[in-house]
């Protein structure tokens, strides 16, 4: 089945939790309205919303029950946005915020706080401490892992193992806990939620070393910004790590980079990447993605053979797809 | 007694406190460990733990228990401090961000972010899901509160319904909610834990009503930053609104607000202060002040007469002292 497929045939699920997203951000506060559906409005997959409702399935399925997990998860994640999008904003602009750009930013971060705090109050209506305890849990390791992002910037000694690290934090271990929670809340039983755990840290470091390769690799119009955003931003992503590795392009791309950072938010990248695409990085990077995806898939063996195991099976090939 | 005995009493519990605020904000990130113990080592009256403990003396103390919700309380209003010095400082740098001070405050924001995150996570130790519930509602009203702030600044139109209702949020909530947690956590009735929420906000109120004073009236030693921040930086506090009601005075008071709003983050407050000083602004928002102590100490009457609840009364004397 196709992931369009897919969105068809949960229609109706996916539109109530979309009016709960809705419902759930909207506030007297026009400014905090506005700025939380402009947010909303803008988009997404919901990748973080289906998977916890096909998890949901492997339990007693509620739907009123799932919205509660849905809904917090995929609010969080657009909060960890927002505030990225301070960070970036104050990037774009080499370092000289506006009066407009400052407005956007308190707004940004205050939009960021409420709607963290609006996803762990629709959260609380479930009363199982332990999904209390693994939502918090989750949001701190995210926190950390956007530091880690920060502390590495430029940096060109890092090991894969470190960029694993960082995007395990950054990125899968949301998805991680999107499948887990889905599981818990249905009440699935303990091994069911882990291999759903599993499933969802694999496809999640997948996705974003994916992504990591489409920042670089993508066009603009596909990616929605310059290509390169993450090398002009300082953020060395696994296939650069990986081209770094080697001895005979090593020089020549360490000193693009230094340039980049030198010239900030415009400068040009076109030949740091002509460097990385005639490198092994990216061959390399996508080798590990789809060990990844593998392993996704293996997590999921065991589990009961309804529709739903189908349908994270075509997200997990979905995910595997490359789009560069 | 005075707050000092107050604290030289108190002082085996709050160096648990102390001790618990320190042990849950340390992590292996270097730099958010460094942050956070920075933050944590500037100080603070700890306000909010001496009053979850004295709270919590109403019902079956236990100071294993009543560190899972003071320490996630002080955190939180140490989190909220963090997210708007983000915003002070591209106010105080005139809206251009130094490298340094750009990565200040992608810390200062993550650091926020996972201060929060930690709160959260030490608060769900216990299971009673109303505490949870408290809790991350009284975080969107906080947001709602600083949003509601950023809106208003420089509204000369506004009135004092307003800065009550955005003081309350900004201010008044996290005290109330520290009485009421500290009750019920402690198991205390409902009647009682009703109580100290009314306690805590009225001597929320007349504490912010009284550091707005002090903003205006206070030497530069004495609160740390130079008189008149809040106006440079656009928050027109209670005796401000109040003298604009004065006709005599308005014209020449929004004249001078009017050149503070131009000139930015180093104007000249003198004037504005000297007009406000000789308006009835300040004596009445003192009265105000004064009002919500009285209703503070009238909310502990029908409660036990334990050390506590005069530990209470002499907290709301030393919040309704005048110290300008």
């Amino acid at each position: 089945m196709k992931l369009l497929d897919l969105y068809a045939k949960m229609k109706g699920d996916l539109n109530q939790i979309e009016q709960e997203l809705e419902r759930t951000v909207t506030t007297d506060h026009v400014l905090l309205s506005e700025a939380s559906v402009h947010l909303l409005k803008a988009g997404g997959k919901r990748i973080r919303p289906i998977i916890v409702l096909l998890s949901g399935k492997f339990g007693d399925y509620s739907l009123e029950v799932m919205k509660h997990i849905a809904v917090p998860l995929e609010l969080i994640h657009m909060a960890s946005l927002v505030h990225d999008d301070v960070i970036d904003d104050a990037e774009t602009r080499r370092g000289q915020l506006t009066v407009k750009s400052q407005w956007d930013n308190r707004i940004a971060m205050y939009t960021g706080d409420y709607i963290y705090g609006k996803a762990l109050t629709l959260a609380t209506k479930l009363t199982n401490p332990i999904i209390h305890q693994i939502l918090s849990k989750a949001m701190v390791q995210m926190c950390v892992g956007e530091m880690e992002q920060i502390r590495d910037f430029f940096n060109m000694d890092q090991t894969v193992r470190n960029y694993f690290l960082r995007i395990r934090r950054k990125t899968a271990l949301l998805i991680a806990i999107s499948c887990q929670l889905g599981a818990v809340a249905s009440n699935a039983d303990r091994a069911t939620a882990n291999k759903l755990y599993r499933f969802g840290y694999n496809i999640g470091m997948a996705y974003q070393i994916r992504d990591d390769l489409l920042d670089l690799l993508g066009t603009e119009k596909q990616i929605g910004k310059p290509p390169g955003s993450d090398m002009r931003q300082g953020n060395i992503t696994l296939p650069v790590i990986l081209a770094l590795k080697d001895n005979r392009i090593q020089e020549a791309l360490s000193r693009e980079l230094a340039i980049i950072r030198k010239s900030g938010s415009v400068s040009d990248t076109s030949r740091a990447i002509e460097i990385i695409r005639n490198s092994e990085g990216v061959a390399q990077a996508d080798q590990l993605a789809s060990r990844y995806i593998s392993k996704a898939l293996a997590a999921l063996e065991g589990l009961p053979n309804i529709a739903a195991k189908k349908n994270l099976v075509d997200i997990a090939h979905f995910v595997g797809k490359r789009n560069y």
